[in-house]
Parts: C-alpha cells; structure tokens; sequence
C-alpha cells in the first residue's frame, strides 16, 4: 500500500485527499518510480475544479512533476535500471496520469536521468518550468545572441526559467511585473530590465532598451487587453507566444501593427515538444546540459510536505510565490 | 516627352491625368523601361485616397508593376542590356517610384526577364500575384503535398495565384467566396473545392474536406470578424496569414482556438520578400520556373489601353474582376 494523493469531487484544495492504495504494476513503455519531491503546477487547480481539457474520474489522481529512484521497469522499456535516480518531463494529460504520492507509474519517454548535481527537490521543479520555455524560445523562435525578449509574469516559475533560457543563450531578459514589489527580486533573479507595466509606459521603455527598434520576442501566459501594447513594442517579424490563458477573453489583435510588421501570433503549449519524440530529446538534451553547466537553475519558492498537499495548494493559489512549490516524500 | 499617369490632389479615380513630362535618366542602380502593359493594383487606390502607407506629393506618379523593353541601364547596374524584354517585382513603396506611364525608371534588383513564352500583359500581371502568394504559402509556411489551403477572396488576383502554387506543389486548394456566384469560376481557376461562406457551414465542409482534421494553412486579405471562424476550421499546428487590411478593425482571436490548437498568426506583406535579396531571388526562380512550364499563369480580368486609366480604376473599384486589370502602352 502507497500513500497518494485523490480526489472524490471537484472542489476547492480541501478536496484533495491521502489514502493507501495499492499501486498496480507498470504497464508496457511505463516505469515506477519511488518519488522523493513533487512539483505543483496550476493546471493541477483547473483540473481539480474542473476547468482542465480533460474532465477527472473520480477516484482521481493528479500532479504533472516528480522526482525520484526507479523501482520497477515495465515491458518493452529500454534505458532504465532499478535505482535509476530520475524525473519526469510532462508529457501526458492530467487524467492520462497523476505523480502526486509516494509510488507512480510514468510514461517512460518523459523519463530523465537528471544531472547529479541537482537535489530532488531541484529535479522535481525542473521539467515544466525549463520545456516549456525551451520550446517557445529555443525550439520555435530560436533565440539569438542580442535578442531582447519580454517575459510576461516573470515570477512564475516558467518566467523565471525563460529569464535563466535567455540570458544562457547571449540575449536580452526583459521581465514585465505589473507593480514594482517584485523588481528587485527579478533582478537578483537574472533580469537584465524590469519593467513595472502599471507604473511604467511598455512601449518607451522597450524603444529605449533596444535603440528604438522593438523586442523580437514576448512570451506571455496571460493574454487579453494587454496583449496591443505588448505586440507594439515588438520590433519587425517579431514573434509574440501566448503559453497560458490566465485571461479567457479573445485577444484583440490591431490589423495594422499584424501587417505592418509582419508580427506572429503563436499559440503554444509544452505538450507540442513533449508529444514529439524528436523535438522531447532534443529538450532534454539542451536542458541536461543547462542544468548540469549550471546556466540554468531550478527556483524552488517553498518546500511542504506530502502532508501538507491541502496548505501547499493554498498558497499556490495565493500566487505570492516566486518560483516553484515543491513537496517533500 | 513621355506620356505618364500623375495626379494633384487625392480624390477619386478622376484625379488621375495623363501627362507630357521629361523622364529623368535612371540614377545608381536603375534601369529605364518601355512600357509595354501595365498592371493595376488596390494599393494605388489607398495611395491615391490618402489611405497608404506613404502620403504623396504632388504631382504623384503611381503603378507598381510594369512590363517593357529596357531602353537605360543606370550607373552600377549589370545584368541587363538595351532591349531586354523585362518586368518589374513590387519591391518599393508607392512614393518611392511609380510605374505607370510609357517611360518609367525602376530598381534594378527588382526587375527580372521573365520567360518568352509570357505577352507583355502577362508579364506585367505577373509579379504582384504570384511573388504574394509565394512568400506566405512557400517561402514561411512551405506547403507539402496534401497540405489544406483555405484561400480567402479567392477570385482576387493573388488568390487565383494561390490556387495555382497550392496545386503546382499537390496541395489541395479551397476557395472561400462570399456568395455561390463565382463557384463555377473559381472551379475553373484550378479551385480543387469551392466554399460559399455566406451559404454554408465553413468549419463542417472543412472538416469534410480533412477527415476531420482541419487545414494546414489559411490565406486572407480581409481579416476583422470572420477570422475565428476560420481559425476554428484550421488543424493542430495550423497557420493563418493574414495578407491585406480589407476590415481594419481588431481582429478577435479566441485563445483557446490559439492554445488548443498552438496555432500561429502570421500578418504577412510581401515587401518581406521582395526588400530580401536572398528571398527576393528564390522568388523569383520559384516564379520563372512555375510560368515556364505553365504551372503558373496570370489570370487577366479585363485590359484597358493607357489613354483609358479613369475608367480601368472604376472598374477595379467596383470589384467584379476575377483576376488582374491590365493597361497595353
């Protein structure tokens, strides 16, 4: 019997529950892994309370994000020993799999072998927050040495991730924060600007770090009726992400900044690289080296422990974090 | 003398005369042209309403596309000689230089020997069209054998060059068109299927068309409030360019339509490839190489003798053309 986390009902954080189950046996192309941390994602909350692209089944498990030994391999799995130390790329729907407990099975393409210099509270956090940034900047838009990228709630974990992506490859961070509370924090943080976008003009500030000629990248997980200003402070075929859709409402897109700047428009998820054999391999391999270099660093805002699932969801929702919640097995 | 269409004021097409003026040599990397046929395009209309990008100066020449027999070749040009038979690729702004007239000068880079088997009205129907539809569908998104193209106003002159380059790479073409009255027209431009979206459910018979997947690429001049319906009917990883401003209001986009789907928006004009040396001259190998097998071949709605310019703008204006307007010199 393994302690897990489920949940019976949508709800609130308080819905989420401890049990003993009985963990079955991994399937052909999963493995088992003894987890030693958890990672916490938001769709974990839009999942829960049912509000996520797939609806639970109930008794439901949850979790996106875990790290730890290999305890058993399951058929047709090459590449992974017993005692294997590793953690998980998110590569499945919630619903598909949950790694919230003591004893999980995952799929094994998602599986790594991390970088021994990471802990396992480090490895859990690593996986969403580092793909998903990896994908839009260096797999898609292909950041060059020079480029001046804005990073859109750069706090979050992915934001901080995109901060460390940006400056590994030789270009401009940007970090856009609504007030100016978290400007020192994203400094030490690694952002070469902070710009506050409640106490400061977007666009004068984008021309002035970058000569008058625009940014060529933005990566935003909110959306809506900030998104104009954003598109105008991009420079000539510059590219704006849209990762998250913190803001339901349509985005309004001026036809005349779309056309005369040749502007794209991408919608992305990290699933597009993580479903994609060729594209994941490639993800793993540039963050490994990232990690284990040193360039790049998971941010872990507050460690809980597994008892404390209900509390650490709280505050996950409270969004005063910076970086990654983590939980301890 | 030279007899050359200028105008005084903006106004309607009424402003535009016909004038004796002294032709100035070409300058450092000109060449000067024999006007043969002339192409017409709704960017003039804009330009000579005020509406450009530029604003014009009186007297205003005018025209972005011309076919004719070298008659100057200006200082630091190589590559062409008096009597070529050439024609002219859009690479400038209206303002810049003006093409319509007996005897114009125009930038050397942007002119081409198209092939013989071409007349001079084909040849000056050519360029804009073709180098447009070009750009997007095979230089950005380069469409595949079997890819899905959506083509907006279809019985435009670049939409019937989008037909044409869909099919000459195996791709299918649909044509989308207001109303069922071009159907039989479109379908003997080359259009694989036809859509008459006032009179059928676009997203269903899109889905018919795919199997139910979407299509690869969307291809549209219009924008405004339409699009989402359009972006509903693309597939996973699908593209929308949008090519021209015909609705200048915001376009909606529906992030999850964006999200779900990681589509991309992609404003596109086709000064992107023509003001690109490199990308400029792939263009216009594409192009020659399409019009010499006939793959490709320049649909001419109606022509005009110069003397007749007036009357060849109500025309266009009144958009019931299929095709390109073109002037005989």
């Amino acid at each position: 019997m393994s302690r897990i986390v489920r949940f019976h009902e949508t709800g609130g954080p308080e819905v989420l529950k401890i049990e003993n189950v009985e963990v079955p046996a991994p399937r052909e192309g999963e493995v088992q892994i003894r987890a030693r941390a958890l990672g916490m994602n938001r769709a974990e909350v839009m999942f829960r309370t049912g509000q996520y692209v797939t609806e639970p089944q109930f008794p439901a498990i949850s979790g996106y994000e875990a790290a730890g030994v290999i305890e058993k391999v399951g058929p047709g799995v090459e590449g992974f020993e017993l005692g294997d130390k590793v953690s998980v790329v998110p590569c499945f729907m919630l619903g598909e799999y949950g790694l919230h407990g003591e004893l999980v099975n995952a799929p094994a393409f998602g599986v790594v072998k991390h970088p021994e210099n990471l802990s396992w509270e480090q490895a859990a956090a690593t996986w969403m927050m580092f793909t998903t940034a990896y994908g839009a900047l260096v797999d898609i838009a292909k950041v060059q040495p020079g480029d001046v990228v804005l990073i859109r709630a750069a706090s979050s974990s992915v934001g901080l991730a995109a901060i460390q992506i940006v400056n590994m490859l030789g270009g401009v961070s940007v970090a856009l924060t609504r007030g100016g509370s978290k400007r020192d924090t994203l400094l030490a943080a690694g952002a070469q600007h902070v710009i506050a976008t409640t106490e400061q003009d977007l666009v004068a500030e984008v021309k002035k770090i970058t000569s008058g000629k625009g940014a060529r990248i933005a990566f935003d997980p909110v959306g809506g009726s900030e998104v104009p200003k954003i598109l105008e402070a991009l420079s000539f075929l510059g590219i704006f992400f849209q990762y998250g859709a913190l803001d339901f409402s349509d985005v309004p897109v001026p036809v005349l900044a779309l056309l005369g700047k040749d502007l794209t428009i991408r919608g992305y998820q990290l699933f597009e690289i993580t479903k994609d054999p060729q594209r994941l391999e490639q993800a793993k391999a540039f963050i490994v080296e990232g990690l284990a270099s040193g360039a790049l660093k998971p941010v872990i805002a507050k460690t809980f422990k597994l008892d404390e699932i209900v509390e650490a969801t709280r505050f996950m929702e409270s969004n005063e974090q910076v970086g990654k919640i983590v939980l301890t097995v």
